[in-house]
């Protein structure tokens, strides 16, 4: 095992063997992937992970043995040729009548197959185990997180020479994820969004031909992946100049923003930080026009537990590092949003985003 | 519809719901997206098409109900907040009793939920229907094909004055995918393989911090993505010189690859065509040095059916788009690789890639 990456591997599954009796099954099978590389620090593209009171079994095929071995060491690799089938095998020969699985990780396909084949199997839905510990962040964690966002971070600025009228934002997208890559990136966090003028009305656009104009606001959303653990920050800036309006919602997003990020603390309740950032909007006229959650847990996954939103009733730990990312979009004019990420600590939150967020008006 | 990407939507649906009796169900859940985007244009990215003897209905959340209406003309938009209600309210509000699913791109989690929320339900596992509609490509699929191997074709000629000792697999990778971005590709098509010397020797090696010396074998293994449509391509190349063994290897995996892409035609049984290639490079005296499949069909998916295999018993038709990849691996020391796309024709195929497969060497 890499110790830069997984040092908790052992500790992290004898958790998962104390839960077993909680959660009344012999053996939980994983095969969500992200799940397994957190548990593991295997970083195939196909396995399983099945772990029972007495063991522990990495499971993968031909292709992917002396990597599992040499990413994982001390764990028992098990060779398949169909993963279903040494998934039977593994139920037959120790005999297990029980098993924890995630149900939306698992194919309806793979699921029939293990019910057909396995005689009396009981199969127990478990849906939080692995989200709930993935939540809080080790050190080691926490570190690679800060090497993603350095990456992205430096990757940002040295676009800003490019940001100029008449570049297009497919163009934008493109070079800033090359910067990303030259700086040590693995596949971007995610594709993308470079949204200018009536573009960046829509959470959602997808960089297209638009060209940038005199008087766009133009929103990023973009992050780099480290050794898996991803970065999540959106810039909104103005090309040419911004007028009154601009910078009046520009500021009072700002404003959210910064008063959602001063009351993160262990002990909250995610609802109530959503409220800080969705009611300050609301105040200033806006009521209606941030129509997404406030933020989310990132890590191995870009979104993952706790959603910070309306219905969202985690309460909030020291550990958690996640983003916190209002907006306002007026529709089919423009849209500013802002988001940092922040690792949640007992009576504050350390910011993690680089980018500073003053107005920026680039000619 | 934008008559450019899928024309023919309304006919495929017709056939599905033509098939229906024959499958034995009342209505087919559709969930896969590439299916969805198949059968409808639609792309966005999540959602369900329920199709029934009277009834088509893209599903989507809020976010793509323009999309949605804009991308699938013509067809009924369902707006759901949660897709599992959205699929039990349709089959209670329908009365359906009978519902063929995708047990492949159905998860555990919605399988569970319908057999529980809809009473007396019954789901009958699906497996083949859209797989072999999708084999077989129209003249406007095998265009946007082209239109891929055309950007990634150019892509690769241009980074060819990089290929020299020194640069490392990673920038060769990278450079590659920044130029079929910067010529028109969406994502690429699957992350480039551009394994060096040692590096070579293993089939799916991922580019690494390795810099080619004289004497490497360099195997690109690259595609870029054209509104949905995937290419693929593996070129080998020597960088300095190439010792008199590589040039006998790289003359058996060629004379091995243009013999099978010679007896591709409409009728042949895909495992006699990689039995073609399997036994041209044993009987050269590389018995067990070719541990893979021969190729694969193209399209939506850069692997989808048919499998070119030993085990693989399909009967190829016309308009079918694959690959023929054939390599050997010289454990510890280097491997060759080389893999053309070609569309099926009746009584012989037509190759799509534009490289040429002639021995080059970089110095």
């Amino acid at each position: 095992m890499r110790p830069d990456i997984n040092p908790n591997s052992e500790k992290k599954i004898s958790f998962i063997q104390s839960q077993l009796t909680a959660f009344d099954t012999e053996a939980v099978l994983i095969l969500d992937l992200k799940n397994i590389r957190y548990l593991t620090g295997f970083t195939g593209s196909d396995g399983a992970l099945f772990i029972g009171q007495q063991f522990a079994l990495l499971m993968v095929d031909g292709r992917y043995v002396t990597q599992a071995g040499r990413e994982s060491q001390g764990l028992d690799i098990y060779e398949y040729r169909d993963k279903t089938t040494g998934i039977l095998t593994v139920i037959k020969d120790k005999n297990i009548k029980n098993v924890g699985f995630e149900p939306v990780s698992m194919s309806a396909d793979i699921y029939l197959k293990i019910i057909d084949g396995a005689n009396d199997i009981f199969l127990t839905p478990l849906m939080d185990l692995l989200n709930s510990m993935r939540a809080i962040k080790s050190e080691d964690e926490i570190n690679l997180i800060k090497k993603a966002i350095d990456i992205s971070a430096e990757a940002l600025k040295s676009v800003e020479p490019i940001l100029r009228p008449g570049i297009s934002e497919m163009d934008i997208a493109l070079e800033l994820e090359y910067k990303m890559r030259r700086n040590g990136s693995e596949q971007v966090s995610f594709p993308t969004i470079a949204a200018s003028g009536i573009n960046s009305a829509l959470p959602h656009a997808s960089p297209g031909r638009r060209k940038l104009k005199d008087g766009d606001a133009l929103v990023i959303d973009y992050g780099a992946t480290y050794r898996g653990y991803h970065s999540d920050e959106t810039w909104t800036c103005f090309i040419g100049h911004a007028d009154d309006k601009q910078k009046e919602v520009y500021d009072i997003v700002k404003k959210a923003h910064d008063r959602a990020l001063g009351e993160l603390r262990s002990g909250i309740n995610a609802k109530d930080v959503d409220a800080i950032a969705r009611s300050y909007i609301a105040d200033s006229g806006f009521d209606g026009f941030f129509p997404h959650g406030t933020g989310h847990g990132v890590g191995l996954d870009v979104h993952e537990t706790p959603r910070i939103a309306v219905t969202s009733d985690t309460v909030l730990k020291a550990g958690m590092v996640v983003t916190i990312e209002p907006g306002i979009y007026i529709p089919d004019l423009w849209g500013i949003r802002i988001e940092d990420m922040a690792l949640i600590k007992e009576d504050s939150c350390e910011i993690l985003t680089k980018t500073p967020k003053n107005l920026r008006v680039f000619v």
